[in-house]
């Protein structure tokens, strides 16, 4: 049986996840090997998941055990690693976002394309069971015409090191608010045509010196005339906050909830519930299923779920919403 | 169009909220006159719901405009005065429980069977919309065969004034918890036939004092074969928590809920809810439906829907439960 | 013990809540009159509240035991009749919106002005124990400064009657939303500075027809530099959803829920909840609040806590929707 | 590093998830082989883990590189594989409940203690967080004194294979509600001293025919004078529904919910939420902890935080189970 050779690029916290879901949780692939500047850190990876270590990008393209990168390295190297990785004829699963700019974007797809290679974005919702849920009544017609999407995000907090600079992340708009654009685009089956920003840099004295914002709203249509809010914040003091909802002619769906319903504590005070804290486990089982989903487009010649296309149109919103924000005025997205 | 006068004897919180049903919410019906002996407090009442007043029994059950009374005194009080209203000819609704024991229980029923009045118990939760609600599917048979009921109910403190004498009050059995034998009973369709009982004065150095327990939990069978938990707490620190549960065959009924929704703060500890405090609130539209429904049997000569073999049923269960308790053995209901 | 002598003019279903509350349950005051064009629902409700009846605004406003009116009426009539009423030295408590125009507004704040008399304004979410709660908690600084305010507002319907007609109710941002926009104000002790607008008649022929809208969002910010998100639709197939949050710099507050907790039914297909149905229940307690509130400020000679000044401001807010929507721009508030 | 060798003995579905912890999440453990008698099961299973395999227990044994086992086996096979596993000197981990008999239970202990190995018994409740954060809490005197446990547990449906016969399993008492004995003597930090039971075979035919009960109420008190419930089911329709209670003299925990609170859809009957149906996922941190914690008794030469004895007491409590549900009465408990 014919295995995809994979290997992951940078050892970040999601870095790692992905190196294990491909170690252990993924069908018809095998994590040939694991690289990271970090020397240490990539051989460390490398033992724990029997698979080869590289602090090198060119060497790890240069394995031929190896079909396909997984590319989880800060956004701001995205661009140059696809490119290389296109040209080296390996297969792309890119974290999102995509790229920071538009034009880093559309250089990344030509370069895909040329190469023609398979490359995949890492919104990883779209394979995350609550989420799936909702798409599927949508697409069976349960809430009838769908007409209004609001995502509401609140972070715990700050994002820390190199997400911290806009120039390297795209600021809160692509680097947090991007999973929501996304969510908009795949379940309202339509493109984000026009969006207008409010907010600020409130929160945190770091975020405003270095020019990103940290409480956003912003109010958007979309193409077929349907519209939206999405509010995004860079603290939650109780944990992450992260709901969404599509409202449609015929009913309602609601994602997300404010509490771990788990455990209460009956105080003099009232009832004291946790936040729903775990981020990562929260989304673990989406993890494993976007790689695998990756793995058979791959093994299968078709095209990803979550496409170039799909990067792209996430960039151009936040980009769009930058615009807004520094014009204070509306701004249409192009579609090109 | 005939109304029926009705006249409300003791005027303590509870019997403040039937005058007030009587003289506004309740079609059909007239607050002719209140009575409580403390003079005071029947003057004030009267004046304001536009009444007479009385500070003697006797004299409200010769006032030929009360057609019927609402017994709303301490529960060792009502024996007596249910016999002298049925003497008197008067209709009689009287709050839950009963009577204290079995006996007096008996001898009421007695005199009203005699006397060819109509008599109400006062179970408010038969007409509560939550419990009608189970108790309508139920009956349409949207959870199949009922086969266990569950009954939670914590008090948020312990009982005030003569409530905390067990000898005028039946104690925790009767005085708190015949409500929830009441919605066995009538949601379960069947008698309950055995009890076992295991408890304590846990929490109150006066119950301990006075005899009475303030921590017991109840494991029984109806005489269908069904079974059944109820556990009951003189204390609950947030406020009441009350819950009811029907498992069916085919599906299972929650009623009750721990916290308020309405309102969460999210702090650095979590979620915090205050809890259900509205004890009167949450049960006030059932008090006035209860009392509609009293009127509308006095009125089209109808056996009430919480007729004295309820009441009856109720006080025999509690006696059994103190003998459970104190034999430390289950204890059969003769059903007689 | 001098009373203020009240007339409820307009006896629809709200009018008629405000007419109880006056007969029974607010302190200080008592419900002389009651006044609708109909003449027989006058009658009936007069009787009902032992009050007397008019089917004529002069005459009632020519009635010297009332002190005050209340001004139930559809919004198009408000303006007119708190003119009169103010000439007639009567005080006033209108229902929300104040009027259908900001000029209209100014008209009637001037009238009031130069004839001296107190002038309440509905909004009676103010006087909503989990909104006070919310205020409450702003102000002791439990969420340290608040920065978003999010309100979410779905009814289950289309408006009935009168209330169809933009000309006549102001349309979805008056009609509806203003409770939103008074909230946010209150809530956040800041003015609404700019707003913007997406939205569109998706739900109902009739309402397109009319020129109203159906289902709208809008961004705004305010006069010192917080944001906001308002979301209305006249639709909710399971009820009213209604909720509210304020997010601060260290907390959040969030006011609303989806459904009746109270009850939930366990079936092959899920947990069932039924919604939060009773629109009326929920804010009953408030009516009664805001009305005894009006009579606390007409007896000490207070300005009123909603005051007409707010009740402008969130006529102005409306216009500006109206504008933005009509212009696609965001429009600012002048407040002059 | 010196590693734990580990065989994992038994295939099925909970054999599988502990050889995927030992093999790639327990720290200082090593798999070395999996055992079950379905050779090909054993085949596949050794090949995704890259550890022996072997269709024999004495092989399994016999390898020297094996310093512990993980028995996943049947109950009734339980007791011989244990008294082999010590003989044979090797650290037991083994799957609850301990055995199906008391007498088997003492005889595996003997085993043990004369061996001088390890043995860990498989109650991972103890290991879940939200159990965990009861336990804390109930420690630090968060809930004063605890006072009444409460734990409700419907499983989805009948348990399939050999779980079915009483004989091999233990029946309902021993297979499921064992481990709500154990979280009972856990959190209460006491012994359940009597028990008393009430319930039927109710639901499925086979459970009649096989002798076994499938809905069952306990009513019990422990050796300190606390109190509690217990209540399981066979069956429930929309999935798991499993919670826990513990109400001390200052509060009261609530452990466990009925549904999934992460998606909802606002439907015209209402909003529905699918039940907890992932039980593995939701226990899945706890197996890890649990075989996590094993390891670390093994390495430090401590005792499991799960012993022997606690093993054996949940097998006497579900004797006198079924000793009070035989004879119709209260039965107590030696604690020998």
């Amino acid at each position: 049986m014919y295995e995809i050779g994979v290997g992951v690029v940078g050892l970040g916290r999601i870095g790692k996840i992905h190196a294990e879901i491909f170690a252990y949780k993924v069908e018809n692939a095998r994590l040939v090997a694991v690289m990271d500047i970090v020397e240490n850190l990539a051989k460390n990876v490398a033992e724990k998941f029997k698979a080869k270590w590289y602090n090198d990008y060119q060497k790890l393209l240069s394995d031929p055990e190896i079909d396909a990168v997984a590319i989880v390295t800060p956004t701001f190297l995205h661009k140059e690693m696809i490119v290389q990785a296109a040209e080296a004829g390996k297969h792309i699963f890119v974290e999102k976002p995509l790229t920071v700019t538009v034009d880093e974007a559309q250089t990344a797809l030509q370069a895909v394309r040329k190469a023609g290679v398979k490359m995949q974005v890492g919104y990883m919702r779209r394979f995350d069971y609550a989420y799936k849920n909702a798409k599927k009544k949508i697409e069976k017609g349960e809430i009838g015409k769908p007409l209004v999407f609001v995502g509401i995000a609140r972070d715990p907090g700050a994002p820390p090191g190199w997400a911290a600079e806009p120039s390297k992340s795209g600021g809160i708009f692509l680097d947090m608010l991007s999973h929501d654009f996304d969510m908009a685009r795949w379940l309202m089956s339509a493109e984000v045509k026009e969006v207008y920003v409010q907010g600020g840099a409130y929160l945190y004295d770091e975020i405003k010196r270095k020019g990103d914002l940290d409480v956003v709203t912003i109010n958007f249509r979309f193409d077929n005339g349907a519209i939206g809010l999405i509010h995004g914040s860079r603290k939650s003091v109780f944990g992450y906050d992260l709901r969404t909802e599509v409202m449609g002619t015929e009913g309602t769906l609601y994602i997300g909830t404010l509490q771990d319903h788990m455990f209460a504590h009956g105080r003099g005070d009232g009832l004291v519930y946790g936040g729903v804290q775990w981020f990562w486990k929260r989304f673990y089982d989406a993890y494993v299923e976007e790689d695998q989903s990756f793995i058979n487009a791959v093994k299968k010649d078709e095209e990803p779920l979550v496409a170039g296309i799909d990067g792209l149109r996430a960039v151009e919103i936040a980009e769009a919403c930058w615009k807004s924000y520094r014009e204070k005025k509306p701004v249409e997205i192009p579609l090109g």
